[in-house]
């Protein structure tokens, strides 16, 4: 195995508070490493076009606060040919470098692993995404944010609908995932939650409803992920209204503000941890695993396990939910 | 003319946060002078319905903070009618109330200034709207917390469109009224600002990201107001897509989080003012007016007068938004 | 075993964020199961003045966001008396409750033992402060909230340390626990975190300035427990000051702000939880422990054993820490 | 007169939210007019040391979010002998500069007065301090933002003062002025605000103590302008104690967070106001004046009066807030 020196860090997919912090900790404990380190820009796309650079330990200093990466971002179709991955390695090859820090969602460790096999080149990831959906770790880096986001939000959509008594879905972020939904939904006491994984009927929420009218409940929150099957926010709240007059419900769709603002403290812990512990699990002569923290203890995964399996969150939390807001 | 003794409050139209700020005013402005207060909860369709309350100094205690209003507010249909405002009428009388205190927008002065004809009671208005719209005062109880609101989102929305170098579309609050988009444009350094008072021909749009893309300017963020006559944020982006071919936009809709949240200082101050003043007013004999503050000093504007005349952001500002974002 | 009718619930000791949500969820899954539910206002002095209401899902209704406590805080030393705790206990039996929920820290979880020994009432305790010094939970209730207002305030002094290149002191909260002072510190970049735990000798700091002076390094955030073992921030402030010339550092003490403010996503779910199954277990006939969440799942501890134990954060932690600030 | 064509801006004294975002209206505005721009970094003190360099329109962006400024600040001994204003001048000479947009407070506007007078070169002030102390401006730029934070601090004070019914000090910056203090009084509802322009008694305070007890108000804060003639928190709170018992009061100084932090919607406006008009008022032939806001209108003051005149809150204000809080 090659001695490592050099290491090339970048952020992939979808952009997610805390991946500074985690850039910041990968190239300050490469720089205690006395390894050199290096920034690919704009992920996988800017692999392809030789966006790589130096990047010091003082280039990193005070970013551990901001939101969004410095490295930027990019969903890359040239990476899924083998011409775009050929490019990329020679870019690499060209510039030195020996081990890569991915830090992404699925499709980054899927990348990854893949260019992993093509290449010998040693490469670990770190999970960047609010989605939470990532397997191998209790949480994504970003997750923490994105609800504390959605939650303060719902708290002021919240003071209007209780001055209105009014009915109000808020959708968030989660195409496949529902655990901001989720979070969301019992953080704000919502009276109905819509996830992906699992199908809450329209009934549902309109007992819910109900049962709220003979309490003299003023109003409620109901939180919708954005890939919930039965249809979106937009699309329940016309059925409801369809199905049975005298709601005067709204509509909000809380939107790209879930990914950006400045990382949550935990999220900042949690970059930090993982970006410190992948140089050193690098320098130990481990590749295509993805780093996570389970039972706030680092774990290895490897990408292919990481990508298929999955994680949802637990019904049983649902149904507490439910509980608590009547 | 009566010596008052009692006096009633309310909120009325869309909330805005401070409006806990102005009833607490009112209401410890009223003990000070030794009156009985009350609380109409709901509006004028409280009114209607005979939700009056004493409230004392004591139960507005730690509601300073608060988003939204205790006393809730509604749209009244029946208050237009002669026989609603003549039951609102016998319920006031009944209740012994001597003198009105009416916190909302023009809707509520319009309510305030025919009721106040008809029936011989005086009332006066505070402008509460988070719009800005209103004539007779500088700015609105509200309208501060809501840019705040706006520009954080924005903040956030900031953070990803950097990370992927896209063009943003944020739709801000303002029916009529485009003060909230052209604070939160210049704010967050919009390249380009659509308000209802004036027309911005999508051409400027094209011309603002030419140069963007000349300078290598990696995003840009365009503020909306929902009124914009040319269309809302996603119909522009829409035509924008049809027309230019190449802009990867997205839209956001910020929704009624703008309405809702803990008051800024300067809503909670300009409330406290308002809500005191209130009570000195009427208890010089004033009626039929609506309160404000412009340059710093109280201002007296008959309903009138706050309901026909218009405000609107100067084109000015407009303009230097346009060059600060270059 | 007495079929559980009545449950009564108090927050006792320090507040925290997250009470109000566990205090709400207790009263809510009472209801679901058919239980009266009663408050119990200031704690253990409450109990001994009697100070017993009821209350009802719609009481806590609204309550989730709110920072403090709705059932206020005391501490109490008449509880600590055979007398005043006879008191107590007579006013409970007079009121009919069959069962208790204590929140708070280890204070609170001593009286509940002393109490459930000399008296035969089952009691159980929910884990509110914000220190995150209890054994048997990973996290208390409001720590999570508490870094993320520490590292609020720290974010903005950095603002200004960095403005004018100057070395900040910063104490926070932990009197003998350093969770707040280790996560505010890797959160914020520091370059040294003096913990209650460990000593950290004053050497120490004067390396690290010194190597961040040769890298030109503009300022540095030192992160101190106001427990720490060698001084609280001025006075490691001073003795810095005093052994070596030319740092001009300020000090800020971050105070009570850190017991208060709307609880985070995370606090409201962790809080919503164990209020949720403190009715379930004593549903079970389960009494003298704590609830907690250790990987995800609920954990009963006695409260001896939850008392004696003691929980540090690891030193490793600190030692990324320092690795990662240079 | 010297036709400008360069033109340099630096912040000095004290740092205040907003004035990235003048810097930026400044470089963007005099980008416009086809000027080249400089940043002095450091103040007065980098323009001694030479510290000058070209700043383009691009790398102001993505600023007006942040706290703090990118061109540092300092205070300068220096600048204050004609030797250091003499070196200062001829960098200045040396880098071609024509012209100076000074950003701070009285210091600085003193400073750029002395400067102006001894050297023929145009410079105009910027108001750009929390303290909100300038004459010639209704708010100057930072004021604002450090409202808002300390009343957010503030109300997270309160949650915890009104779970343990307790009196809290809060004391805010303000070393002569009593904006910050009144308007955080005010808003925050406190029973008892201390001002440096008002001699205000501790039997005022006392009195209230009193009322609240009757009314049996459970908590109650008082806030201190660090420069209250009478003492700060500390020993307002101290001389309490001595002189009446009973009263368990804690003291939070809420200390540097207030100069930083993302300035405000109003804050990042008003700067950019500022900024854009600064190089519209030099290319007019202006010089030795301060740019201001009055009543939403642009105002010049020369420096001798922004200097010697006085702006102080008003007494009025202070005595609505004592009545507001009973």
């Amino acid at each position: 195995m090659t001695k490592i020196k050099k290491i090339a860090v970048f952020t992939s997919g979808g952009d997610a508070p805390g991946m500074n912090a985690a850039v910041r900790a990968v190239v300050r404990t490469a720089s205690y490493h006395n390894l050199e380190a290096f920034g690919i820009y704009r992920g996988y796309e800017g692999m392809i076009d030789g966006r790589i650079k130096p990047i010091a330990a003082r280039d990193v200093g005070n970013i551990i606060q901001r939101g969004g990466t410095i490295l930027k971002t990019a969903r890359s179709m040239r990476f899924k040919t083998p011409e775009g991955r050929k490019q990329a390695y020679e870019n690499l090859k060209e510039a030195g470098i020996d081990a890569l820090v991915a830090i992404g969602g699925d499709g980054t460790f899927t990348g990854a692993q893949v260019f992993s096999q093509e290449y010998n080149i040693p490469i670990v990831g770190l999970p960047g995404t609010i989605d939470n959906d990532i397997y191998g770790t209790d949480y994504t880096i970003g997750f923490d944010t994105a609800i504390n986001t959605a939650i303060e939000a719902v708290d002021k959509i919240r003071d209007t609908a209780d001055s209105h008594s009014r009915l109000f879905f808020v959708e968030v972020m989660g195409r496949h995932s529902g655990y901001i939904a989720l979070h969301t939904g019992i953080g704000s006491g919502a009276g109905c939650i819509f996830l992906p994984e699992y199908d809450t009927p329209l009934d549902e929420l309109v007992d819910v409803l109900k049962k709220a009218n003979d309490r003299d409940k003023m109003f409620n929150m109901v939180i919708v992920a954005e890939g919930n099957r039965s249809g979106n926010a937009m699309e329940i709240a016309n059925r409801l209204n369809e199905k049975y007059d005298g709601y005067e419900s709204k509509v909000t769709i809380l939107g790209h503000m879930q990914r950006g603002g400045a990382p949550s403290c935990r999220d900042r812990v949690l970059a930090s941890r993982l970006g410190y512990h992948a140089i050193e699990v690098l320098l130990k002569g481990e590749s295509n695993v993805a780093l996570g923290i389970i039972n706030d203890e680092l774990c290895l995964t490897p990408f292919q396990e990481a990508i298929s399996q999955a994680k949802k969150p637990k019904s049983s939390m649902l149904e507490m939910a439910r509980i608590l807001s009547m």
